[in-house]
């Protein structure tokens, strides 16, 4: 299709200039086809990552990627005789981040549809599939008539990305190997590839700042979600972010089945403030991106409808769904506590430090593919800004695996210090960024 | 042997810190054990290539691309009674360089021994080893023992680099299609490693400057230089260098079966005046590296010794020598002629549009171990400073598939200028570089 080769490809960008067009449609679709080698795209993969790349060439190379493979589409779906408000919501990654889990409830129950193409964790940060596939029976892996149905029927799927944006996935797993994954144009492509090829017609960003992100400084994170907003809009796809806090992580659960349980908590209208803070943050940008005015969010965690709406959701998508399901999932078996070394306030707990903790357990994958543990995590007993008697429990950690223990504490320490007084507590929502800006 | 993982490694590079020594060791052992991946590796190569090494890192790289594999050892030979004046001499790639075909037999000739680990061409520059398989029977593989022979027997081998530094065979392979070739640190450590393990005692080294090598100005030339000759002395191993022009080619034969002719003819004691220039001079630097004084290296061009020794190689390497051998090789079959569009002065011949042009023809590779052509080649007829009459032939093309000369011709085009008058030419030795400097 053109006279491009890949070293010719490399080299321009290695050189610091910007890749033609051409070498973009090209290099992506000869690396779906096996035609470039995994060595050739992670040669490429690092000169963009340290050469960077221009606003044009991160919307090409996005295109390239949705063009890669199939771009769904429910516009043709109806309920009650009206067009589906399609919208869903995709966070940067982060610890204990389980948002995603009361969020798509509460946005069922308020009238929307969310198709959530999703990921599974890798590296520190958790990954919503694995989280849920620590419910007994839930599977991600939805016929594509499935997901129609779902979405006309009760509201909402969330599914395994699988055929959507191939050459991301292929890119995706090649960056973790090759340590090219904390790069604006790599991150915002990505993401964007995936949710403008997953059929929604809004898109909520949770965009994170923090120790715990990827992208470490609020500018990195802000520049992110202005380039993912504006590519969003390039393709159709409403787009707007939140910046929010992931200094330290969200809730007092990080890991696989234990962020279920503390999302079964807020759905039951109780829960961390911070969780709930968030979810209904999100949840009203959502619904106003879809055009669903007049509707309270909050309300649905009062009146049982989200926890009804996960309900029908977990049961669709097969798992073993009732009200007791909190004391069924696996957590542990095996546990380990830390204590507080002596009175005080917890004065900080580091999201990375927790998140790597919470992988060393098994909640996460060193490589593609591996099965994760449902029953590795954590629980943070006392917050930033509690107060701390020397003695008491300050960190439960769970795995099947109890040599896991000492790697994950050794990740934990230094990660926390209890002292004499917290600073106040940073906002969690930190800015709000649209296309219109 | 190490907690090190290549993410983490590939990390440090990344942001553009030096890589400890244990690092490197553990890089390079495991990625020779295959358990570092081919994609690992290039995209540490090109963090490198971009981030640059540090003096120490370079060393160390080198050494543990040495113990990656054997090191030969040639002091326990003898002949005559007395060790060998093991000496070799390394180029860095140029257009038309066969140098080593009447280098190595007038040193022979003067009493040097000579275990050359030779390469095979990538790119558009030719390789010593190509161009000596178009002499038929002639084998570079070498068994250990033969090498040992032939050193102690006639004074030198020519082999494939084969087990020696198998860390380098596998990255070398790697950089040419991830576009990771032109890197001092890359190049450097290559060519040291299989040198350093090559079992030569002395080393002069032919460093290439301009259009036609890989590094284009003088001042990375004269870096590169500086590098490799303090590796060298690191390792025990005396190296000096030269640093020679390669704005045009070496020559008026580019190709494989036509340089080994255009070396017999100087063999012979005729041949072009800068590649008997640039023969002497290399010999001479390395029968000093070697101690071997009071022996003149032009004499044996004169008086038929250095050619009685190519025909001692030839021969012992398998191949069919005989006085008429330059009339049995094979060049062509296949002939085009470019001829001069008017009257004037050759100004003109840029060595990377002739490499290209060759490499177009047959003569070299696009991917590792394709076969190359022995019959492909170029004849200048006209060089830099000489007088041209319009209509007469500038330069004859061959190769065995005549499909090839369109894509050659392209790429000669533009590489030529007939002009008024040329500028006087660059002197072909621009310096000399020692340990001692």
């Amino acid at each position: 299709m053109s006279s491009f080769d890949a070293p010719t490809v490399i080299r321009i960008k290695r050189d610091g200039a910007a890749l033609p067009d051409a070498a973009i449609d090209w290099v992506i679709d000869a690396y779906t086809r096996g035609a470039v080698a995994d060595e050739q795209m992670s040669a490429l993969l690092m000169a963009i990552f340290l050469r960077g790349m221009t606003t044009p060439e991160i919307a090409r190379w996005t295109a390239a990627m949705v063009n890669s493979g199939e771009r769904l589409d429910f516009t043709d779906l109806r309920r009650d005789g009206k067009p589906l408000a399609l919208v869903d919501k995709h966070s940067t990654g982060g610890v204990g981040d389980k948002i995603t889990i009361p969020l798509v409830p509460v946005v069922m129950a308020c009238g929307g549809a969310v198709p959530q193409a999703a990921g599974r964790g890798l590296g520190h940060t958790g990954g919503t599939l694995d989280k849920l596939e620590s419910i007994p029976g839930f599977t991600a892996e939805l016929p594509k008539g499935q997901i129609r149905q779902q979405l006309s029927g009760i509201g909402a799927a969330i599914f395994a990305a699988g055929e959507l944006a191939p050459a991301d996935r292929k890119i995706y797993a090649l960056r973790d190997v090759t340590a090219t994954t904390e790069s604006l144009p790599l991150i915002a492509s990505s993401v964007m590839s995936k949710k403008i090829a997953e059929g929604a017609r809004a898109l909520v960003l949770d965009t994170k700042v923090g120790s715990g992100a990827f992208l470490k400084t609020e500018q990195e994170a802000r520049d992110l979600a202005r380039t993912m907003v504006d590519l969003g809009a390039e393709h159709g796809l409403a787009t707007r972010a939140l910046l929010t806090d992931m200094s330290a992580p969200l809730g007092r659960a990080v890991g696989n089945a234990v962020e279920v349980v503390e999302s079964l908590e807020v759905l039951a209208g109780g829960g961390p403030p911070d969780v709930v803070e968030l979810t209904l943050a999100l949840a009203a940008e959502m619904l106003d991106a879809a055009g669903l005015d007049g509707v309270d969010p909050a309300q649905t965690l009062r009146d049982g409808s989200a926890m009804d709406a996960f309900g029908a959701l977990v049961t669709a998508q097969g798992g073993d769904w009732d009200a007791k399901l909190a004391e069924r999932l696996p957590v542990g078996p095996h546990t380990e506590t830390i204590t507080a070394p002596r009175d005080g306030t917890m004065e900080s707990i580091d999201a990375m430090a927790v998140g790597l903790a919470v992988w060393r357990l098994g909640a996460g994958r060193s490589l593609p593919g591996e099965r994760v543990q449902s029953g590795a995590g954590l629980h943070i007993h006392r917050r930033i800004g509690e107060p701390v008697s020397a003695g008491e429990p300050l960190f439960t950690l769970y795995t099947e695996t109890p040599e896991r223990f000492e790697p994950a504490m050794a990740e934990l320490d230094g990660g926390w210090v209890v002292g004499a007084t917290a600073s106040p507590p940073r906002p969690l929502i930190i800015d709000r960024i649209t296309s219109g800006d």
